[in-house]
């Protein structure tokens, strides 16, 4: 094989102010870059979606936020072609921030080796981010018990769709919340949640309501806003709260105010709300990895992956993302 | 002495829609009831004003809430007149939901005996309800660790007094967020705040900021509403933030929406949110007594009460409380 010579990468042009665009973006032809002492030179396979990648053109979270005129961040599993550090060979596979583009050179110790699976996807939704955010966050975050009646927003999502299910395995009675009646159906017929509820067809209090008579016990937030809102006024006492994400907040101006009942609710009810990156529990990832590969190989859990191909279509999927097109893990297959 | 005849009786006369005033309240001349089986004849000595006094008007919260026209409800120290249960006699002391007035006949089993103490008041203050939601809220809910930067708000009232003081016990940086001049001197000359912020001065954000400048650990939240949200967006990785109440939205109509950031700043710090009350730890009573009692014994832990003389004084009271005039545990004594 020739080496590689030109680099595409995809910039974050402009940071949006409102919803994010395609112009917001630009492709260029860069260079591929050279591997320094301690790196290495990977190729980009699979990329990441996650709303999250919108969250970082906001500020600085729990990472730094990207800036205008960078290669757009982004996770990804990514294959090493040169290493200049120990313990990693070309022809490996690894997890790492790549970014949007075909090469990146990246420090080894920013670099998680990954196992060789078929297909290579799973490494990306139920053993990547997203099993493992679903899992931690509702065993861990929310404490979960058997047979309690759970709710998950963003439920046809990525992460969702792993937490409505990981709940079903343990005898929960299971709720999910999602945009339209096509996701909903494919929710209770195919992932076997006991209930789905379409927030586009309207305010859902009392949907909600009516579908947890004796309240949410545990509610697995993806999402902020309102359905955090009417989520929060169905809990029961010492209900718990894993707080995910807010992905209703990342697009677009944030709302000026956040959900009423915050913090008079969370008395009355002595609701506990954790909020919780997945990398918070690594201790106990190979314990999780265990469990989600028991329950795959079982038929329990079922893997739902949205891939696109092509890296140039990487803005695209993710600003599809946003507006919840796709169902289960969202990735761009680049190499 | 002669058998009483007159029961004076503070009647919530209407529901207050907006802020609570005298108009809200009347009193009349009922007569003194009887005690039933079961039940105890009782003369209210002392009663313990509470922001959550207001909140009941709006609604049920962890108990029902007070209708008009009925005799407002108060938790209070009263003597036994009567008692046709077992284990009650004339004379005992206890401590009940009395309501306002002289005299009432209630469920023994509603009634928790109390020692004689010298001053009776203490039973309200630091050993009563408010010295164990601050003892609770700041160890348990709020998982206080030794060396920690912690906020209060109400930080002059009956519950943030104390919890300022056992924070600082505890060896921590107290920041107290009080209303005037006054009390924020008061907090650190006589209490031994690190420090105190005077909300009425201006927006908190920036003071708090420099008054915490590597963040707050622990934020121990009477207040809720603009308070709330200036300590949430101050506080570090792993906070926890103690919801005791949320005073800033009981009198007068509740504001259309809570803080921003919730819970988007809850997910990028992993903070635990964590509402309470002091029953959910009545199992730990007796350990938090003795510490109290050996803080009170070595002068580390200052008792403030604020008493006002009078039945015909209590709504007065509650309606100065709302508007913050008092420093430390407010009550009123009936007999």
């Amino acid at each position: 094989m020739a080496a590689p010579t030109v680099n595409r990468q995809i910039l974050l042009a402009e940071t949006p102010k409102g919803k994010l665009d395609q112009s917001h973006f630009r492709l260029i032809e860069g260079s591929v870059p050279v591997a320094g002492e301690g790196e290495l030179l990977v190729r980009t396979r699979l990329v990441s979606l996650d709303a999250a990648n919108r969250a970082w053109m906001q500020g600085a979270t729990y990472r730094s936020a990207v800036e205008a005129d960078s290669v757009m961040a982004g996770g990804a599993i990514a294959e090493v072609v040169e290493s200049k550090a120990p313990g990693f060979a070309p022809g490996d596979l690894i997890f790492a921030d790549t970014g949007w583009q075909d090469y990146a050179a990246i420090p080894a110790r920013s670099a998680t080796k990954m196992p060789k699976l078929d297909p290579m996807s799973h490494l990306l939704s139920v053993y990547g981010i997203a099993g493992l955010t679903a899992y931690f966050g509702l065993l861990r975050a929310g404490r979960l018990k058997d047979g309690e009646t759970v709710a998950v927003s963003a439920a046809a999502g990525s992460v969702g769709s792993i937490v409505g299910q990981i709940a079903r395995i343990k005898g929960c009675h299971v709720i999910g919340i999602a945009g339209g009646k096509e996701k909903c159906d494919w929710l209770v017929r195919e992932l076997g949640f006991n209930q789905a509820i379409d927030y586009k067809a309207g305010p859902i209090f009392k949907t909600l309501k009516a579908a947890a008579p004796h309240g949410i016990d545990v509610y697995f937030d993806n999402v902020g806003g309102d359905i955090f809102e009417a989520c929060l006024f169905n809990m029961n006492l010492h209900g718990r709260i894993a707080c995910c994400g807010a992905v209703s907040q990342y697009d677009g101006a944030p709302s000026p105010h956040g959900p009423r009942g915050v913090p008079g609710m969370i008395v009355v009810k002595r609701l506990s709300l954790q909020g919780f990156i997945v990398n918070d529990y690594d201790d106990e990832r190979e314990k999780a990895l265990t469990d989600l590969e028991s329950w795959v190989a079982s038929g329990q859990l079922k893997v739902q992956e949205d891939i696109l191909d092509g890296l140039e279509n990487t803005p695209k999927a993710l600003i599809g993302l946003l507006a919840g097109e796709n169902r289960g893990k969202r990735m761009v297959r680049v190499a």
